[in-house]
């Protein structure tokens, strides 16, 4: 009885969730020391304390009818003018509380925009791989997304790929780096190339092409600086989850964020206040926005995401395994040992080893590993992604 | 640049949040305590202690990761079982945790079955006059809603205009009981007959046709018992927040409930867990729901409405409106003292008297009176209600 459209589209998607389940089926049968489960990414590091103890100071301070009341459906205007001047102070931007809309996390932001722009046939290009609910995100407004593969020996956006993937009926682009699912963080070469592009096509089309700059991961980079997209395009709309940086998924708080120079901004506001209603959310949970005030430049310890990279990046080149170096996230994408990569983690799993196919991210012949896993879990997999190298190599 | 169906949208529509907002610019001009406002449902009866109470436990005996890492979308399971076993025992029910699907609030829970249950053209028939919002949840998954208007004597479903209503394109129909705007509580015998109509019209036309119960106000009667819908109609999807139970409305947090009995339940719960997915829910967010570990029995002082309730319908009735006598919510629906409501509206609030037009809720002729207001405003409102029934007498 569900939509037919639903229906289509749960039959052809690959399910990382239910990778997951499955995951948690056999650590039933092995228990959960013995399986290798690299397929999602919950995050594993503490969040900070202040979270805990921002939230409780709240409860105890503020006027409970007050706290847990309606909001605007933007939020609080004292959130916002906080996320405006962290994003001030942190990239040199010009940000003020009209263009801040909190939201229950990215994945929300992004549907809300979805919902907002779309048109029936309208078009979203992201450059792939890419996050797998995008397409979800897109097609559930009747609009239709558009990949533009990346170069596969470097995974940065490729020039001609994007290029021709943009028609008059494109509306956004969403950009992801650091990536999910290669962990690359895309060079301020590829930005470039990107942005100058977009202006190009912009003006040939005669209107706006926003780019969606999805960024849960900004705060988890290792060795390099991520681009900071408004400085290269102004037509740029930041999408944010405290999600990472603060491991907090499960809570659901995140931001929309612009700057005054976005064409049409106001406009924009008014559509994405009334899409935060029409999609039932009517505003981000109070209590989250709130712990905001206190932890906007808080952060967990990324330096337990780069030990753990450390150790499975040069644990599976060692083996022989080709992988991308990544610089950012808590994903290592690496290259499948035949060219079916479902396949290839259906063996994997002999090994107990459970990891997501690229084919469902539209990066086929690779696999994503999430290394949001303890240290431990990362170096006892080693010797059992050995036997299955060997079993490969051997065959 | 935002959607042309979104615009459209967008410039028909009345926004209550609108007339809120106006709201505090006259509270800005003439002092909060000179303006009577009624028109958003912020609750205005303090939350039970236990709310935060349970909130700081969690916060000081969980496990922080766990707590706000991710949780399957549907909700924790022991979240899911105590939401069904308080539905089993208070209406004597047979939900198990399969059938119960958190959700961030109701709303958000009917965006979820719109995903799930529409496709273009699909319809949604509601009971009208009925919340506003509903009309926005359904086109933007580019359904229809349609209206079947209640008789304006009594405020409950009629027959003959329900049974026209339904066509083998509808999908499901939503019910509100205590409704928003009118205050009504649907009778036994309008259940019975709605049920009965629907039994009739789902082998007619050889499909079920679902009967999504919207019950915000479930808690908030005063003088009767409000039906419980399962008991009439097996294809019964209850939907409830808890924000008006347990004044919370800013904390998003609700369910979806099936019992087993409903028609391809399974099916359902993939296609809304899905759509928990695609439209960027994730899950509801964790603390909100552990919270319901201890506080799915608690609820708010009702009685403090119930008084305030007396004092406006009452004293409305002793000038000379025509009021329907409200047995739930915290609304009462007046007769407006000429034929365009809004402009009546307008007239009101020359006596600094907020209320929303009827016409916003397809009750046209009608005003919605938000008796969510300290029982002083309430009090301190008559004269100016007087004064503007005096004017119109006078002219």
């Amino acid at each position: 009885m569900i939509a037919k459209r639903l229906r289509e589209s749960l039959d052809s998607s690959i399910c990382i969730r239910d990778i997951f389940e499955e995951g948690k089926k056999l650590a039933a049968v092995y228990g959960a020391d013995n399986i290798f489960n690299f397929t999602i990414g919950n995050p594993s590091v503490e969040p900070p304390a202040i979270v805990n103890e921002s939230m409780k100071r709240i409860l105890d301070s503020e006027d409970a009818l007050a706290l847990h009341g309606y909001p605007a459906n933007v939020g609080y205007p004292e959130v916002r003018r906080c996320v405006a001047e962290h994003l001030n102070k942190t990239f040199g931007c010009n940000y003020d509380e009209n263009g801040i809309v909190m939201t229950a996390g990215a994945a929300a932001a992004i549907a809300i925009l979805c919902n907002t722009l779309l048109d029936m046939g309208d078009e979203v290009v992201t450059f792939a791989p890419y996050f797998w609910e995008y397409k979800s995100y897109v097609t559930s407004f009747y609009g239709r997304l558009v990949p533009a593969f990346c170069n596969m020996e470097t995974l940065q956006p490729d020039a001609w790929a994007f290029e021709t993937a943009l028609t008059p009926r494109t509306r956004f682009v969403i950009i992801n780096t650091p990536n999910n699912p290669t962990g690359a963080v895309y060079t301020k070469e590829s930005i470039k190339m990107v942005t100058d592009i977009l202006k190009r096509k912009q003006k040939e089309y005669g209107h706006p092409i926003y780019l969606v700059s999805d960024e849960p991961y900004r705060k988890l980079v290792y060795d390099m600086e991520v681009p900071y997209l408004t400085h290269y395009y102004r037509n740029t709309i930041v999408v944010y989850s405290y999600s990472k940086a603060l491991s907090v998924p499960g809570e659901r708080i995140g931001y929309i964020a612009m700057e005054p120079c976005v064409q049409d901004m106001e406009d924009l506001i008014a559509g994405i206040t009334a899409s935060i209603r029409y999609l039932g959310y009517v505003n981000a949970p109070t209590l989250q926005q709130r712990m905001l005030l206190d932890c906007v430049d808080a952060s967990v310890d990324i330096s337990i995401y780069k030990r753990t990279r450390d150790i499975l990046y040069e644990g599976l080149c060692d083996i022989g395994y080709t992988c991308i170096h990544p610089d950012g996230a808590f994903y290592l994408f690496v290259k499948a040992l035949e060219d079916d990569d479902s396949h290839f983690c259906e063996e994997a799993k002999k090994e107990r080893i459970l990891m997501a196919p690229g084919t469902a991210f539209s990066g086929p012949g690779w696999v994503r590993v999430s290394y949001c896993v303890p240290d431990e879990v990362a170096r006892a997999s080693l010797p059992a992604f050995k036997k299955l190298y060997d079993r490969y190599m051997n065959e």
